[in-house]
């Protein structure tokens, strides 16, 4: 079943590795089929150059297995609770790649300080808080799910206009409208996390890009009104 | 038409690849014909490897499409711009390089610390200023030329001896006598922003190098004195 | 005499250079057979694009050479003296990778700052005390097992636990249940290093992680309730 | 001529690309042949992805042309005076590798922070004074060499205990037993030059190694008690 969503998020988890973002199985890609509600995601603790299309595990949106022989990653229960409440994104990414990862540690939003973070991102990339001792023991990584999608609401952000998010201590997700979708912006935290730590080496006191310069990039690349290709 | 100059302008923006300048559609090389005032530039929001030489556009310095399939790259614009003013280059470079980006987003000229970047650059590399409100909303990416060019003027630089800028927010753009000398010129502002940003922090109280350095350097390799070759 | 062993030992020394961990000779792999208490481990200043899988020294763990053409590596003393005390380990790994290295110039633990240390390390990764002018005079290699040692017996770290360890002045060692899981924890410790560095940059106040968010990775991943596979 | 040397020149300057330390043509090596007194040098301003062995030039220790179709790299002079002061070095190379570059434009000696460095440098790697006007524009390269002497005789280093130099403002130099040996000095001093540069941001007051473990180090790879290999 899904096969050819099965060769998408497989082609997905090979390019975070070929994008560097992932090293042993330090990562993970999924996707939905919006028909059917069905989740595809990366088997647990598989190594990348073994896996195969065919090892994706197939789940619905409680989580229960409806077709695959190994158990699906870890993190399974945070992508489907992105899935549950984010109605419009297909494809979810998670990595601990290192420049996202360092933010992550910082615990920091990730200023717009360029047109490059423009282009993608609607505004700062933010930081989740910390979760509580009670959400670390019990449900973690539903937790961890709960905590990205808080953060996203009180800071107003459209999913498909902030793409991906800093959980703190930890590293980041990232989602769009395809599993290879949500690589693509996994890779552009990654590039905006390392141009904006060293903007801020270079210059102390350096200040977020005008809201007028924001609008620009981020409205001629998306939106009705788009004319943007490079 | 022009199918020696296609050739070209597509090596130059594979070489973009090569050179670890570029990921995903993130630049545009072009190159003009001085003969015929007809520019050759990368397509629009194309891949990098499904790219063809015969894809590339051919547009005059008005901006109207003479040949070509496809739009030409959005910025096309400032490159016309640069054509029109700066009479002695034929080809111009755009990228989101990584380490001139985090300067070009700290806003700040990168000063002549060594005889590498007197090699190439007769003086600091400058960085535009900002873009006003009104630059941003009406003819974004002409004005950007224009204030590519109010920037040489105003610091007395010849094209051919400052053959790069920092955009402010934004990133480099390079140009030279070819499409390949731009993407050379890219590359060197890239390794002179990177070493720039480490001698900073490893002597923070670091000077420029003296007239008679850059002077030396700069004019071993150049003028009709010239006579270095590594 | 022990060829798959030999095989394993010399795998494990290339994956040394595939991971990026060691140029030149900057660098040795040992895995011991605990029925024989024999030690394989690299030859002494070989090339890893020249050695062969039978160059590999057979040593016992006195150091007598049991098997092999050329001299074990000179750090073979270190090796054997965390064989003798850590009964449960099998793999030995050494190098000068770029990141852990800096930490042990730096004479610094490396602190939890996230979950990716969290996943392999029960707590800061400690930094050993210089040694004295006469541990260094007199059987230097040795002295460098024993303080190793003693840094892990102060912290009460058991050594499946806390895999690794930053020489002061020197560099890392890290140990697993064979040659390959000791590497891999070489490559862990080069990775939480980089990002640690990065995180500090970042935020000049950051905390460790709680001890509740580094039980629950930690315990995760290891010990009879882990589960966790990404 | 001299068939052999002009190989292990020619490798020795590919090698140099392998090993990441130049770009286009921004460095060079040489040889010299101690029997007849003439060194064998990369020509000027050919780049390395089209250089042949043949292609090698034969200066005398006069610098005149004994043999080869191209002109010898510009920085000849510098070699030249190299080989004539110190007469134990075979080889000779110059690059503008980025990290010992970044030390050379902040102007600063490399200080001793670790046994990576002892293993090769019995002491800080120095940086030398900047040259005066008068030395920049009469013999510009023969005085490079000039002041790159006087800096080691100041500091009392044989250039065997000390085979690299920092040029102000400029770029390392390297020396050894051979082509390929200085070749090898220049990636150790790269190595060291990062790996100072980030030991000193993690430890804002960190010191040199102690003598006795820069001896130690320093003592078994070299000399007459020489012991180690890893």
């Amino acid at each position: 079943m899904l096969e050819k969503l099965k060769q998408e998020v497989y082609d997905a988890n090979i390019e975070l590795v070929t994008q560097n973002l992932v090293i042993y199985t330090w990562g993970n890609v999924s996707a939905i089929d919006r028909e059917t509600d069905l989740v595809v995601i990366k088997p647990s603790g598989v190594k990348y150059d073994r896996m195969k299309p065919s090892d994706m595990v197939v789940v619905d949106l409680d989580g229960n297995i409806i077709e695959g022989e190994m158990k699906p990653s870890s993190d399974t229960p945070t992508h489907l609770e992105l899935y549950r409440c984010f109605k419009h994104i297909n494809g979810v990414v998670h990595t601990h790649s290192e420049w996202a990862t360092s933010w992550a540690q910082a615990c920091r939003d990730v200023p717009s300080y360029g047109t490059t973070h423009a282009d993608y991102f609607y505004g700062d990339i933010p930081c989740t808080r910390s979760l509580t001792k009670e959400e670390i023991k019990t449900n973690y990584e539903l937790n961890t799910g709960k905590v990205i999608i808080e953060t996203l609401v009180k800071k107003n952000y459209k999913p498909l206009e902030m793409p991906g998010i800093i959980v703190s201590n930890h590293g980041p997700f990232t989602w769009g409208e395809s599993a290879m979708d949500a690589v693509h912006n996994a890779k552009v935290v990654e590039e905006v996390c390392k141009m904006a730590f060293r903007t801020e080496k270079l210059n102390q006191t350096v200040k977020k890009i005008d809201d007028h310069l924001l609008d620009k990039h981020y409205l001629r690349k998306h939106g009705k009104n788009a004319y943007y290709g490079q």
